[in-house]
């Protein structure tokens, strides 16, 4: 079994801070801010493939993801990020094949999954944060380098004999390039298409005018004028946003404990069942009433349950992705106060113009992408104890299935404002939205017409909790599969669809319409 | 090599006539028409597979793209189509499962293709033609049998034990349903995505009230009062639509010659190189003078030179996709009179109210489609007696790369009203606007400008006609590729890409904007 080898590779943590950035170089000078690629050849997060000519591997990757991060709570004073290279003569030699060359099917899907979401990050800093980027071409730039320049605002490239921005993935590799290149250069650059087929077709890429004339980059500039050029670009760039009133809001870690069973949160909980191939996620609400004020709000800072709990999720989800390849099944469980929550969605739609509840609901929206887009069976369970009420309801939104007990006096669901387009899905619909698509806007107009007040809409009967039936057909299906010839990747695995039918045995019920 | 083998089996030929259909009926019974599957089990197009449960296989599905395109054509007093099974206790079990098991990959991606475009062909007859399809699922409708339900305008369901619409292709074989069903199922019929994801895990299908209620199917009948409901709902569709002025249009056999070099046709030639993997496909214009007003272009019939090549082209693709897979690039040739050529174009264009006239414009959009779908590299090659003009100019536009004559008083191009739109791209653009996109309106605007009269504007040198350059880029290709220890797919091969750098052997030049 391929993923089974993962168990003995050391877990990837997905946590870090500036001071401990190995590849890159964080420098503030606001309203700008440069980020500076300089890989360590020798500093490869696993495996003994040499880091060449800056090329990245996830663990350059993940530092990127938290710098950028980084910028938007951290320093709201920042307006323009220049992202450049630290060496001579190379900007970017995209993702290091060998590293690729020795990774499993799985993780190579996950690794190019995880660097597109940091380079949609960037693109989200830009238009929701007003946090601009400027992709400083100072060397040959190919494959995922020119990938990641593509996810900046603007491009410029020095104008040597040697720089030229290129996705030779076709003609060298013979693969199509893995982290959106064609489709932003076509669709967000508005490259010819034509022109793309060309570009994509030659190994040595385009530089110069052409590269111009061809819209591959905004500019060329040779380079004794090239570092006056792009500190002018980028000052015209932070013009054109808005300035923020701060300080900034740091990011403190978030001290989670991992181990063979899980990881545990302060409000997040993973628990592995890897016998099963199940895990338990439970995310708990606020356990006291959180500020409501804005200013209050930017004071509790990375300790305000709505940014502390999704970055627990995004951690979790991370886990799951990259450590736990075993796990099919993930069972969504929710705990907490639901008047408690809906106060804090209340106050997080109240204060939407702040810069900070801004950033806290755009990271929300970030990592609830992420778990649409984490590809395992999610299987929320709206039990006794639960709290899917406002944006924790996204959770049960985004699960694939979802059962609520039937019982008296059983469990509640709530809407909030939140989920009518804060926290939209990559389709820019919101889950509701999204799932009432057929249904015209009666259903979304019920649930509109119910924010803030707890429901139960739903029947409820008496009954003992039990996820029997989904979970007995899940082991069939890992069962019948044993036995097969062949075997799904484990990212691809998914439950069998037994749990729309009715069993006398369970208490659950898929939840109607 | 995969593809060799296929020089040793029978060739496909895709034209055929109601007299001669094996599996379907096609009734006709103004204003409803019938369209009835009756697969023969021992008559499978090439191999040994029995086509059980009315399964299907690509024999089927041609008899059945040729009876859509009949009635556009000969049937316009059909304003509903049936489509229904003639045989006991099934509508159609989907595609032959033992024929795409014994099936290459090359020809599944083009089996599955092909079946979409007829699929695709019945959607565009309700959207443009007024007609409309029910699909009367009168049994079991499994896979292929259920997506061919699904681009039907509305699905009616036997309510009986057994009758249930389902795409088991997850559960029962571990692949994704491969003809649009699941696109069909979530866009087209808005079914909620969660009960889309139960109803795509359930090997058993859905059947009766839960049919409708998660809307698979627009209404479920029993048995005693199926064929009432059925007459009823078709006459509902019918009344839908307007009545068209017949007769119709008889479209006659196409009469080309096949042989190992090629097909001939007399509008369109496919001269093959089997050793240099290379093929030649030749569109000519119009001999004389074309019928300009919509009554003497119906007497023309399908001699009419816009219908009859344009038939033959869509001939000649298929010939490529499915009997030549060694080919790996077709260089696009055109010939004739450009003015003749507009004329052709302005009188499809002021007379498209007519129902004929637009069936021509609708056939010639989607067979241009067609070539905008065939995994091939396609060279334009617009030279001394070219006839790039107008709807043919779309050639070009179509093809991956265009190469244009440099010489004195050399060869020009020609747009029309029929390339601003009446000829999109499966994107809904045309490919004008595709083309671009990026440039905003002035090159699109400067191409309306020129509209009926031939240009020249980019430049022109005197030179002799060669494309040696691309042709031998794609020679090292084929050559560095049988050194490699992998091969790609014949239907993902591509041209090398030098053809966009400069050489002082060539007199060709890529188009520039």
């Amino acid at each position: 079994m391929e993923h089974a080898a993962s168990a003995t590779e050391t877990p990837i943590r997905f946590e870090t801070h500036p001071s401990r950035y190995v590849h890159w170089r964080l420098e503030i000078e606001p309203p700008l801010a440069r980020l500076v690629m300089d890989v360590q050849e020798e500093r490869a997060l696993r495996g003994d493939y040499p880091l060449k000519l800056n090329s990245y591997d996830l663990g350059v990757d993940l530092e990127l993801a938290d710098a950028i991060q980084r910028l938007r709570f951290e320093h709201p004073e920042v307006r323009t990020v220049i992202v450049t290279s630290g060496r001579d003569r190379v900007f970017c030699s995209g993702a290091n094949i060998y590293m690729l060359g020795s990774s499993t099917h799985a993780f190579k899907v996950n690794f190019c999954k995880y660097t597109n979401e940091t380079r949609l990050a960037l693109e989200d800093a830009s238009q929701h944060s007003g946090l601009k980027a400027l992709a400083a071409v100072n060397g040959p730039c190919a494959g995922g380098g020119y990938e990641l320049a593509l996810a900046c605002d603007e491009i410029v490239l020095v104008d040597d004999a040697s720089s030229a921005v290129s996705l030779p993935e076709v003609p060298l590799l013979g693969v199509l390039p893995g982290t959106g290149g064609l489709t932003r250069v076509v669709d967000k650059r508005k490259v010819r298409r034509d022109l793309a087929d060309v570009f994509a077709s030659l190994g040595e890429g385009v530089k110069g005018k052409r590269a111009v004339q061809w819209r591959l980059v905004d500019e060329t500039v040779p380079l004794s004028k090239f570092a006056a050029r792009i500190a002018e670009r980028a000052k015209a760039l932070a013009g054109r946003s808005a300035e923020k009133t701060g300080p900034g809001v740091t990011l403190a870690p978030l001290e989670g404990k991992y181990n063979e069973q899980g990881v545990e949160h302060r409000s997040v909980t993973l628990a592995i069942d890897a016998g099963e191939r199940v895990a338990r996620l439970t995310v708990r609400g606020p356990e006291d009433d959180e500020p409501t004020m804005p200013a209050a709000m930017r004071e509790r800072g990375s300790a305000l349950w709505a940014l502390r709990a999704f970055r627990e999720l995004d951690d979790a989800l991370l886990e799951l992705r990259f450590n736990r390849p075993e796990i099919g099944v993930v069972v969504l469980q929710t705990r907490g106060d639901s008047a408690r929550l809906l106060a804090v969605d209340a106050a997080l739609e109240a204060g939407k113009d702040d810069w900070f509840v801004n950033e806290v609901r755009q990271h929300m929206k970030r990592v609830l992408k992420r778990l649409d887009l984490t590809a395992r069976t999610f299987l929320a369970v709206i039990d006794k104890d639960s709290c899917f009420a406002g944006s924790l309801m996204e959770l049960a939104l985004a699960a694939d299935r979802s059962y609520m007990l039937a019982a008296e006096g059983g469990p509640k669901v709530a809407l909030s404002a939140m989920n009518m387009g804060a926290l939209p899905m990559s389709n820019g619909l919101s889950r509701l939205g999204t799932r009432f698509l057929g249904g015209g806007a009666q259903p979304f107009e019920g649930g509109r017409a119910s924010i803030g007040r707890t429901n139960s809409a739903w029947p409820s009967k008496s009954g003992r909790a039990s996820l029997r039936t989904p979970l007995r057909a899940w082991r069939r299906t890992c069962a019948s599969r044993a036995r097969r010839p062949w075997r799904p990747r484990s990212s691809a695995a998914s439950p069998p669809g037994r749990t729309g039918s009715s069993s006398a045995r369970t208490r659950w019920e898929k939840r109607a319409p």
